[in-house]
């Protein structure tokens, strides 16, 4: 009798065991099944800038990284160490030869990688573009700022800080394209919306602080009255700052927009001798960048679309404006 | 003595089946923590647009059921009958009362609903626009097809379909803004890159068959040798194929570039009356706009990103070309 009622609990024992198995196995694939956007940790996708370690990568770095922690896969940051286009055309080279899963480039200089860029699209790896397109590849997309409608928001700026009246000068690098364009985009938008503005000078700031200080200098000289100085680049923000100090120590001096956001400009705006900043859309052409890369690995194959494209061609991740109000906000964390 | 078997079994059963519960708990939640992008069903997502079953729209709202699939969320489709803004709008309102988890609208037109539009945002509804923009209002981003780039798109094919050489006209509807950047596409890329091809005349034809019929024939007759024809859109393009085919049965007629991928046009680029047609990423708009929604119905109080934009401001969904070769790939699945 007693024995028997030993095997009775050993077989309900078993059972329960079985039960509770099944359940544990059948509501994990459930998860499964019920979808949500999801790749595995062996999926690696790679970002390639030129000039590594510099602040200015560091937020679309943390992008492509939220991004890949929100779709669990693994990612890897390479770069040249310096603006050196045959480096990054190197370390490219050897990105591709790993057969990562995506690859999204930052191009130092578009003619010079386009070779390489569209090597990895014939191999079949996704390939985005951001920030510094390649306009002649195969890559599947570019993200990055409009400049000419990031100049034309920082003329909206300038004419509030400058009440709408005044000269106004410009100092950009004329040989590269985004600076030409943001010149543009700026100049355009005085000349058609605020009658009592006029740019009356654009000089050459070389991408550089001391260069753009003599620039500063020169412009303060010829027009002492001068109303506004936007510089299109970081570095040249912090000349113009020095010499804006040190011309007209009060407030009444001209007021100042710059671009991106480097210590160094965040610093200034906090400390109040850099009026505004315009701030590109970084984050978001990391984490966007991601979602394509995922998206494209992941749809190669899916015939549900065919005819038509899967990402977006061309991707404008925006301006923001940074004053002494929102700096904080803005600091890299 | 067999007393005390029968709670040791017992015992052991109560631990094996704690034990067992336990690693089925853990696992669930390990897959929860391990990431991936999943909503629930209860997030409902609601896309509007005007003149709804209209074939125009069926890709887009297929990309935008296939992100909310991927994303394991709802969603809706709502939409004015006709082309009544008055309707689109009240609909909106509808939608908005119901407090959904996003937004995509199509706007009939920008300035009727840019109010209402950014009633939904303030009421912190994520929203973006697609295919129709409202420039002025608060959404989060446009997704869209950039007119200007379509048309330059479609001068390359004429190009490569009339050897480069030749008069061309386009027939267009000159009051609204998207087909008059087509033709300012076509127009700047011929004058700028073929030599041998010069547009000799634009005419209006309405947005409609029988108006765009008559257009063509007026250019046959006025320019016996033209070498193609673009309509920026596809009503057009059927009836300037009528006219062709009756005016020059044999294949030495002008080329026919048209516009969109409606059924209608897929037939007369299948039959050859029509060469190309300009097909827009209407599948990428709507499947980006729901990962846009999703992006920022999550994240509406990350603090990971404070000071820069969660989704892009402007996307270009591209354009591709449709010919004979590729046309049953356009067909609505």
């Amino acid at each position: 009798m007693r024995k028997i009622w030993i095997v009775y609990l050993l077989l309900i024992a078993c059972f329960a065991f079985y039960v509770l198995n099944y359940r544990a196995q059948s509501q994990i694939s459930d998860q499964r099944n019920a979808g949500g956007l999801r790749g595995s940790m062996d999926e690696k996708y790679v970002m390639v800038t030129f000039q590594m370690g510099i602040d200015y990568w560091k937020s679309g770095l943390k992008g492509f990284e939220d991004a890949a922690q929100a779709l669990n896969v693994s990612v890897e940051y390479r770069g040249a160490t310096q603006r050196d286009v045959h480096e990054q055309r190197t370390v490219l080279e050897q990105v591709i030869a790993k057969k990562p899963a995506g690859i999204a480039v930052s191009a130092m200089h578009a003619a010079e990688l386009t070779a390489t860029i569209n090597k990895a699209v014939e191999a079949g790896i996704p390939v985005v573009l951001f920030d510094s397109d390649a306009p002649g590849s195969r890559a599947h997309s570019f993200l990055g700022t409009n400049n000419y409608a990031a100049g034309a928001r920082a003329a909206d700026k300038m004419a509030e800080l400058t009440g709408g009246r005044g000269k106004l000068a410009i100092i950009t690098v004329p040989d590269q394209q985004n600076h030409l364009d943001r010149t543009q985009g700026f100049a355009d938008t005085i000349a058609a919306e605020f009658p009592e503005l006029s740019v009356v000078v654009v000089k050459n700031g070389k991408g550089d602080p001391l260069f753009s200080r003599q620039a500063a200098e020169e412009i303060l000289l010829s027009f002492p009255d001068v109303a506004g100085i936007f510089t299109t680049e970081a570095n040249g923000g912090i000349g113009v700052a020095e010499a804006v100090r040190e011309h007209s120590p009060s407030a009444a001096g001209p007021r100042i927009v710059s671009f991106d956001t480097d210590k160094g400009t965040l610093d200034l705006v906090k400390s109040g001798d850099i009026d505004a900043t315009m701030a590109q859309g970084t984050w978001n052409m990391g984490y966007w960048a991601m979602q394509f890369l995922f998206s494209l690995n992941h749809g190669m194959n899916d015939t549900r679309n065919p005819g038509s494209l899967r990402v977006p061609q061309q991707v404008d991740t925006g301006i923001t404006v940074v004053t002494r109000q929102n700096v904080n906000d803005y600091y890299a964390k």
